[in-house]
């Protein structure tokens, strides 16, 4: 949300919802770069803020909003109420900046709706057992609304966005994006969790869990967005459904480690005890299965602190040592189609290899293939496999794979 | 408040305190201008914002206050936790943008002082008994300081303004105005109530009740500001303590009122419907007790409505007419010190008639003088009155009265 026209906008379309015969509960998130300007704020205090007066402070972003999107939906003639996290019941795990929503109480929300009320809640803050502030992390609003419309049996969850839908891929990559109708929620998660950033995993999770569709839209117009859902049978005809392009990774590999049993198991304890985040692990065993190298991705901002890290672990445990690539990306297609489709694997690599990009490394699930490239060929990486896959046809004209 | 550099100066300040070994609870405002930009917010969206939402919206100044409040004192080294009304329990009749405090609630204010931190509390703002936000009404933080102060049974309540303290009059108006070393909680009051806006009058009316000293000090500097607290003997040998000037009043002349019982009651609910505020009443019979003219003082923004409700009412109860001058204001003295000396008065009438300024009215309480003026004549009044009971003077230089 940004100016009073975005507020006014919104709450005509809530209140049309409403006049459509529906309960409507708005979940709403901070103005524009309210988020941003409270971190500047705090950062001018301390570079270090506890992480509790964060919450204390971030909070106040979403209050805000509900309380001008409830004027604005009073000023149209409409009952409204806004309700904090806590004024509504939810409840989390009171872990500061990154709660987890531990249950959500009907009672008020009902009760509101009840009165003709349109229900207007903060996203991305509950609050925990002791009435201490919480948030959920930076864009958990959409966790909000998605594990409101769980609660309250919703119909529907609407996602108003910058962007109108999902695409096959960053359209800022590949002119020939194309917005999707449908998306599968294990689709989505996997296009989350590879880089997409249109929605929070949380979000997607709860749509999944509690089985309520999502319908991911722009907010400046009504043209339809696209549907997060079930998958149907025939959402398998389509064997990729986008590419995505995670960047600034960085390769560790660590040489020469002794394969003792439980050795992985400690040296993944100390990498997460420093609270380096790692993905794509790959073990190789060698000289009769005594030694293993064991590699891994993680942020090229993480570089220098993994490898110190490595080093340290090199000299306690006995490694010949540490490599680390700082210049890596990650490219993947998704698709729920690849379950019952075979040949995916080799034409990703083939696509690859014909535009002579060289893989690192590969790391596959039943619905990913992700392929560690060298950063300067994520582009070209991205549209030689959007062009393999056709992505840029609409789905309705491309043949069953 | 206003900048970082602001908000470090009072976390210093809290920090300084706990180390001379008091327990600190710290009630924050909002910043600078931020109340007013909240309030400009919302007259963007809608010219009448519902008033629940209005202490929706504003109390995240305070909130946001307080969060960098615990961040600077956690900087400074010391542990601090910010709590918002609700958080510490403080319970408001749940009146929007004027509730008044029921009760607050010692509990978790005890428990955080005795785990060692400095506490710091969101000032303005409460909740009522169904966890609804309520604020107490513009500049209230010092309310809640005081009230808190009560509660909490504190040595003393310090409030630091951008004032230095409470002067004899308005600086801006007589140069010569000086700073009070003490003032008692009634003269305080009657101070705050004929016009001075140095403080909240319930915040006085706590300190009074509850017999908690108030100092109010520069947030600027480390002198000295004004205590205000009980009455001491010596206290009296002041005549007048200081002056005060309301500009912008108008005054409102019933003529001609049928003088039955119950006449006046009936005119003033009708004006107390139309939520006039009325100062001053006097009333005059003649006609041999038949006929009233009924006069009394309000804002000079009310003069239109008082002219068209007196037209009404004459109407219908047979008034002649209403009179309404729109261009004066009120000087008053006050001083306990009125209580025991005589002639105080005689000397306002004698001091105002020798700079020939002519008296509309006068009403007169226990410690205060008033007397409606022409506007224009307000600061000749005040700069006469202030040298004829020579304010200008330190007290201790003066000669008992």
């Amino acid at each position: 949300m940004a100016s009073a026209e975005k507020i006014h906008r919104a709450a005509r379309r809530a209140v049309k919802a409403r006049l459509d015969g529906y309960d409507v509960v708005l979940v709403v998130s901070a103005m524009g770069k309210t988020t941003d300007s409270l971190i500047a704020l705090a950062k001018e205090v301390t570079p270090r803020p506890p992480r509790r007066e964060m919450d204390m402070l971030l909070t106040t972003g979403e209050q805000v909003s509900i309380a001008l999107m409830a004027m604005a939906i009073d000023a149209a003639g409409h009952r409204a109420i806004s309700l904090t996290g806590g004024q509504l019941g939810l409840v989390t795990n009171g872990v500061h900046m990154e709660a987890r929503i531990q249950r959500i109480s009907r009672a008020r929300i009902e009760q509101e709706l009840q009165a003709g009320n349109i229900v207007i809640v903060a996203g991305f803050q509950g609050i925990d057992e002791r009435g201490e502030i919480t948030t959920l992390g930076r864009g958990a609003s959409d966790t909000t609304a998605a594990a409101l419309a769980a609660v309250l049996d919703a119909e529907i969850c609407e996602i108003y966005t910058d962007v109108d839908g999902v695409y096959t891929t960053d359209p800022r990559i590949e002119p020939h994006a194309r917005k999707l109708d449908v998306i599968g929620y294990d689709e989505m998660l996997e296009m989350a969790g590879a880089g997409a950033k249109v929605m929070h995993s949380r979000a997607i999770e709860f749509g999944k869990k509690f089985q309520v569709p999502i319908h991911v839209r722009s907010s400046l117009t009504d043209t339809q967005g696209t549907l997060i859902m079930a998958e149907t049978p025939g959402m398998e005809d389509i064997v990729v459904r986008g590419v995505t392009l995670q960047e600034n990774l960085a390769t560790v590999v660590l040489i020469g480690v002794p394969n003792n049993p439980g050795m992985a198991a400690t040296v993944f304890a100390e990498i997460a005890r420093h609270h380096i985040v790692v993905d794509d692990i790959i073990q190789n065993i060698y000289d009769g299965g005594n030694v293993a190298n064991i590699g891994f991705s993680t942020r090229q901002t993480e570089a220098d602190r993994v490898r110190e890290l490595g080093q340290q672990l090199a000299a306690r445990y006995g490694f010949r040592g540490t490599e680390v690539d700082e210049n890596v990306c990650k490219v993947s297609v998704v698709g729920i189609g690849m379950r019952t489709h075979s040949g995916v694997a080799s034409r990703v690599f083939q696509t690859l290899a014909d535009a002579k990009i060289n893989i690192h490394s590969i790391s596959t699930s039943e619905i990913v293939i992700g392929c560690i490239i060298n950063q300067a060929d994520g582009h070209r990486a991205v549209q030689a496999l959007h062009a393999a896959f056709e992505l840029d046809r609409p789905e309705s004209t491309k043949a069953p794979a």
